[in-house]
């Protein structure tokens, strides 16, 4: 029986631009585990109710449920240790954590401020409105003036706050060393979001990350390449 | 025969503060393996010639020398496997390279802003010119002016550079998980740092990082905290 996730959407049902799903959609075919996806929207909270939270990505692996990414991402090593690992052992995974703290608290930050408004152009009617008004009460501001300025005054600190990627991957070709780990499925996932909600270039063509994030697209069949983009 | 490493030193030679040195100072304990230290100023180059370049640390183990403190942790990783692992495998390994990317690229520069002028005071007075002239055509600014500047107006931007050690660490002990890793003594020695050539507090005395930095200088008998300060 299939993996079911539960995957945000925006307002065509194939547009699936979630960070944290995308990390989970790799994880699962790094791991060669089939998964059904279920078209999710911010405000389906009664749809996801039995994880007992409100936000995706949820699985449902049988008779067990977890949600957040990296938990997920550790059940399926935990569940699935004849698999592809997507850690290589516990230390991996321990180091894998800061990795993810990293792509959320700085990366993902950084990114939100390129795209804000193009999300909200590209999510479902009814999610606009809780969109609208959660976002720009974190930003203090309305969403296209928080990208405007984004564009306008903080490409460059975007492009700055990958420099530890770019660092590496200057040195090996995968965060994972010679072959994709879990590290590269979370900054994977983290770009996926600005590729498939926005048409705006994050990064230079000649950045290393973009030839990294070239080659990730070509994993497990092109999974990330053939993903829907507005 | 002891491995030998070239450790930089202040006008007290006891005083060894490289945030470099630090993590191998750090790796070798983990590994048990003895050291002979050798004091060295910023302007010894010829006393490292021969390892063709001009930085510390630099070590001697046996008829190898190498330098660079990536390049050594990971001699000492495949020149003793059978010691305490610095990495818990390849993937362990790649992932921590982007952990001291992080370190190097975003910690240390938020940090040198704190104290660079605590480190002029601290260093060999044969060094001082060097160490002015390099580091001020660097910031642009006199190293007064720096630091005062960082520690009115860039406390914040410092700590918050901390922020995905701190989430880590919310969840597990050591960076490495259950027990310390590289990865640790990667950010240990990037904080013995300002912590051995200053009096200043970087850190919040209630901040998660400095629980786990307390933990981390009673590491190998208490190498960290037996350290000489300022």
């Amino acid at each position: 029986m299939a993996i079911v996730m539960y995957d945000l959407a925006g307002a065509d049902p194939a547009l699936r631009f979630s960070p944290y799903c995308w990390r989970i959609r790799m994880a699962l075919a790094h791991k060669g585990l089939p998964v059904e996806t279920v078209p999710w929207r911010f405000t389906d909270k009664d749809a996801i109710a039995f994880s007992g939270q409100g936000r995706v990505p949820v699985i449902r692996d049988g008779a067990t449920v977890v949600s957040d990414s990296w938990a997920i991402a550790c059940h399926l090593e935990a569940t699935y240790p004849d698999r592809p690992s997507l850690f290589g052992g516990a230390t991996g995974q321990a180091h894998a954590r800061l990795i993810n703290a990293w792509a959320d608290a700085v990366v993902l930050g950084a990114a939100a401020r390129l795209v804000v408004a193009d999300i909200h152009a590209a999510i479902d009617p009814k999610d606009g409105d809780y969109f609208r008004s959660s976002r720009e009460q974190r930003f203090g501001m309305t969403l296209e003036a928080v990208q405007a300025d984004g564009r306008a005054n903080r490409l460059a600190a975007f492009r700055d706050s990958l420099t530890p990627a770019r660092l590496v991957l200057r040195a090996q070709p995968w965060l994972g060393g010679d072959t994709p780990s879990y590290a590269d499925h979370i900054l994977f996932g983290t770009l996926q979001w600005p590729r498939c909600v926005s048409r705006f270039e994050v990064l230079a063509a000649n950045d290393p990350v973009v030839a990294w994030q070239e080659r990730a697209l070509d994993l497990y069949g092109g999974l990330g390449r053939s993903a829907v983009r507005v």
